[in-house]
């Protein structure tokens, strides 16, 4: 690590992906990337706990398998959710019985969760990892706000839970690599609205890029997206902006996960998508193949992550935030 | 990795560490090791959760102190907790303002978060890594039990969460050694009894010492010690009988975390101590001196952890467990 990027002595690269939703987000702009998706966001389970880990079984499943893969040939999982305990994700990837070491980064997991396993493939110590996240709108709900049947309103800030698990294999083959990387440090400038994340989530991505193009022999027109996962509006307006004021233009790359799996205008979402599952499923959905195809060359992924409990909040916090940076490039 | 044991390019040492208790700690058998205390478990806060927090804060600030370090010098922060969202460790390491990652692995989180900083610097991604690991008995209580007004019994096969929380800096300089490292595996065998924790990991132990000893060209008495944190008495038990059926005798140098800081005899502690700050303050107190010190050489530390959530018990699931292993040796 120089100065805060991490370069890898061999590159990974994404080996394998596999993306599995709930109904709004196939229902939602790129609802025909998912590689599956179920009516009812059930998944044949009877609690949406069970439900959540069920879409990390399928999604790293589907991930071995479009891969041609067995769980045998992992060498370790990093993976992690929003529930309490991370719950989703120990009890959706017991049976692969393969090593597993569980993250914690809010909404930044699944960045967090590739770059860990490019760190061990890039630094030999591992051949091929698994990186596996989920959320899901209903079991999130019920933990962070509300349970569904009160019925509770939405600010025009708040953003909507993505149903939805992906799921990474990182290893020594792909047409995806991962240039490098860099981990975010954890930044409070004092919002205490759980329903404002994207403006919580904000200053850490503006720190984080903010180092890397001052660290890195990058700036922002060598990428075709700047792609954050998940801000939503809110949060996006706040990071172009504040940047701009800093010299960094990401006006005509930045797109934003939150932003991309839903329609804002038709599915009634209002800020955009958010949690673990939604920049996992659009990265292995749309981001990822078309680097794949060469459709593009360079992305900046910065995964963010709200990092505070209710229960630190009714204690009178506010919200600590992390982004974390991924440098994906077509081979 | 080769069969599961990582092995590092280059030799990852314990630079400095440092450890922070409660009172009852600090009237227990190693009362007069640990670094420092506070008389009521406040450290001065109106909360359980922010005291834990400032414990956090504390034990790395020491660590550093200790070392001659400043917090610039630390490549990327790994850390834990038992509470929800992990914000023991994001409120408490927020001010060091350095790259930050977050794990969460029960109590097992003090193993793993040495275990991956090792992979850090031994894969020559960081040149110096923090792992920081804290758990409270207040706020552990209420959040997994009863509120501690509630004076609820408890059985003879729980476990008392320590209040603690200890710092390990990872790099090049030390006089103790991760000679190597193996992932814990998810195992879970069918119990679900919130009060018997030691029952729930044993067989995660049983599990990642059985494959270490098999994939490596270790037995059992290469190591002064063997030391699980935390099965307490029950899950000891248990894993000393069990290895033993499969021809492994742990029963000379085998002992347990949670077994050495509270003296059951006095102390009203059960089944003995638990929580991530246990094994982080006994390894920081006790083992990592002793290493330094040349007293003893070689250390098998494995942090066990329980995976489930008060949640998933009340769903009607079992216990699921891991257990991480971090061999150290004095140089």
């Amino acid at each position: 690590m120089k100065d805060g990027i991490i370069t890898f002595s061999r590159l990974p690269k994404i080996t394998s992906y596999y993306s599995v939703v709930g109904s709004k987000e196939h229902n939602g702009p790129l609802g025909d990337y998912f590689d599956e998706w179920c009516e009812g966001d059930k998944f044949g389970k009877d609690s949406w706990e069970k439900a959540e880990s069920e879409m990390q079984r399928r999604a790293l499943a589907g991930a071995l398998r479009k891969g041609n893969l067995v769980s045998d040939s992992l060498d370790v999982i990093l993976a992690g959710d929003l529930l309490n305990q991370c719950v989703g994700s120990t009890y959706g990837l017991a049976d692969f019985n393969v090593p597993y070491l569980g993250l914690y980064g809010a909404c930044s997991t699944c960045a967090e969760s590739i770059l860990l396993a490019s760190c061990l493939y890039g630094g030999g110590l591992a051949s091929l990892c698994g990186a596996v996240t989920s959320s899901h709108y209903c079991s999130s709900e019920r933990q962070f706000r509300f349970p569904l049947e009160y019925g509770g309103q939405r600010t025009p800030t708040a953003q909507w839970t993505t149903t939805g698990s992906g799921a990474f294999i990182i290893g020594g083959e792909g047409k995806v690599s991962i240039k490098n990387a860099m981990v975010g440090r954890i930044v409070n400038k004092g919002i205490s609205d759980i329903n404002n994340m994207g403006a919580a989530m904000a200053p850490a991505v503006i720190d984080t890029l903010t180092r890397y193009f001052s660290e890195s022999t990058h700036s922002p027109e060598d990428f075709d997206l700047i792609i954050t996962g998940d801000l939503g509006y809110e949060g996006s307006e706040i990071i172009k902006d504040l940047l701009l004021g800093k010299g960094i233009d990401i006006r005509k790359n930045h797109v934003d996960c939150g932003l991309m799996i839903f329609n804002r205008d038709t599915q009634d979402v209002h800020a955009g998508g958010s949690g673990c599952g939604c920049s996992a499923v659009v990265m292995a959905s749309s981001i990822v193949p078309n680097l794949e195809r060469g459709v593009i060359k360079n992305v900046l992924f910065l995964g963010t992550g709200a990092l505070m409990s209710p229960m630190t909040l009714s204690q009178g916090e506010s919200i600590p935030a992390v982004a974390h940076l991924v440098h994906l490039s077509s081979n």
